[in-house]
């Protein structure tokens, strides 16, 4: 099916089915100039957005559309749970080329969707048009938070403890799998390419170490730990150093090292996409939040190393000098 | 000076300069995972976003870069605009080819700011990204309102008047004059000119309609004043009989159409982009409303129509048979 076939507002009908969830404090979804939603009371409004290019972000004969639509929604639901805040509301808009097929795009909203489900999340708006080249979507969020309970970037204070909430590493090997057509024949190599191909924002761990004393700052990993935790210490005019010994290999990640001779503190460095959290906490409240964390979630938060007041971040090595962590140099696939 | 030379971060950081215009109430503006801001006392948060790509929305030869920005800000304020609400905190995205320098996104972003303060709107985020083709932008508005004020556009009842908040068709006219090449040689053209390429959205007057009396639906004419009038009828299960004869025409199209033979009511009805207000008000209030709009704005709400119980829309002429007011089929200039 083309577009042309349905047009833009039988295409807009088309996609509109499924998006609201949670029609409590929704005024108007899809169908006005604008769409009109309460916040509770108190609340702060979150808003982050994130756009995607074709051949920029992704090859279209490479990504299944439910994919780039689930990828294009995490991304920015990540965002919301790095505030944390929980997500509320999202906006899609898209530029479709005139080759690309009805089925595809449906199938991008499915991800979006399916995601958005998962997280209560309602699509309520957004603009669609045309491209003559480029697929580009963007996905707009609104999410809400209280304004003390909000993580920042700039909030780390020197002696605080840098944690992790989710496994490092898994997205960069699954993208070597997908890279390298490597077929995902066992369950840990599946694990990995879903890590890279469907990442699971953080959204519950956001909201939860948002609302336990002594967390400070807090960043998702998108870029690549070097890169992100630069940003914390940047805004927060502080150092770091990072303990290559702590990181939490997951077994799935061990599996592909054996495999296929690699190193998995360099693929856990040289990775981004992982949309795990970092935050940094107080040692006053390290041990308490550690414990009532792997209560809720069934998994560690890893202490990965510590903010220091000497404006770099280090990584040090059992076994070899210690590193600046910068935030380039560390990519050894980046050849690929 | 190429992007190249300054980086993503570099590129940022010169944005960024001037878009927090309003602090109080802003938590966080650029530089985190998301803005933070609260809205007023009760208010409702309002969301719009309109996604802007080269070659489909505008040629980067002919156009200048604030102009471009100017547009792609306006007509989501308009949005805003035509929910009542006031507009207040907007996100930029953008997807920038290698070959775009970086005068002329500063260009961009300048036509924003530009127009951004002038409605106390703050530019609080958003994304950048490469783009190996087209230039790309949305941008996100979010718009506040207190529940019983907003306007819908499903909101019209049979027996409404019909209303128009600023002039119709000088867009179309001056578009007329840049795709045939015409020097603005006169105020009058320049005027024309200006509503093409610099339209201004009518906030003051949507948040006044929205706190009086009466008034029921709103929509802002962006596809032309027969598309968007048939989204109020659509909505509302109505019909409109619109008369052709009430349109105020503006001295600078008056000035057009007498200097090159055109008909002013084809201009009217065949034109978008104007950013005009459509709203119905009920017949009780409508002459309160006219006499409190003309002196608080100067100018005068025109009164074009009514809604029908119908449910088609007409236009009535006083020399010739009424014909239906469909979406497609006015656009006399659409070969150009």
């Amino acid at each position: 099916m083309s577009l042309k076939d349905i047009g833009e507002f039988g295409f807009i009908e088309k996609i509109s089915k499924g998006c609201l969830i949670r029609p409590n404090h929704v005024l108007k979804a899809i169908g006005d100039d604008a769409a009109a939603f309460t916040l509770e009371d108190g609340a702060v409004a979150l808003v982050t957005t994130d756009l995607m290019v074709e051949r920029v972000h992704f090859l279209r004969d490479a990504t299944t559309g439910f994919n780039l639509g689930y990828k294009a929604m995490a991304v920015n639901l990540s965002d919301i749970a790095a505030m944390g805040g929980k997500a509320r509301e999202a906006f899609v808009s898209i530029a479709i080329p005139r080759d690309c097929p009805v089925e595809f795009l449906e199938d991008i909203y499915q991800g979006m969707k399916d995601l958005a489900k998962r997280h209560e999340v309602n699509i309520l708006g957004g603009d669609t048009t045309a491209s003559l080249a480029d697929l580009v979507i963007n996905v707009c969020v609104v999410g809400s938070a209280r304004k003390e309970n909000i993580l920042y970037r700039d909030a780390a204070v020197a002696g605080d403890i840098v944690c992790c909430a989710g496994f490092l590493g898994q997205s960069r090997a699954g993208l070597h799998l997908i890279l390298n057509r490597i077929p995902a024949d066992s369950p840990e190599l599946k694990i990995l390419k879903e890590a890279h191909l469907l990442p699971r924002p953080c959204l519950e761990e956001g909201w939860f170490l948002s609302h336990h004393p002594g967390v400070h700052a807090a960043i998702d990993v998108s870029d690549g730990l070097s890169s992100d935790l630069g940003h914390i210490i940047k805004e927060s005019r502080a150092g770091a150093r990072i303990d290559a010994e702590k990181f939490a290999v997951s077994p799935a990640l061990k599996f592909f090292c054996r495999k296929f001779g690699l190193d998995a503190t360099e693929l856990i460095l040289a990775g981004g996409e992982d949309y795990a959290l970092i935050v940094t906490v107080s040692p006053e409240q390290i041990d308490a939040l550690t414990r009532s964390f792997e209560n809720r979630f069934h998994y560690p938060l890893q202490r990965i190393g510590e903010i220091t007041d000497t404006q770099n971040a280090i990584i040090v090595f059992p076994d070899k000098d210690p590193r600046p962590l910068s935030a380039t140099g560390w990519d050894h696939f980046s050849q690929e």
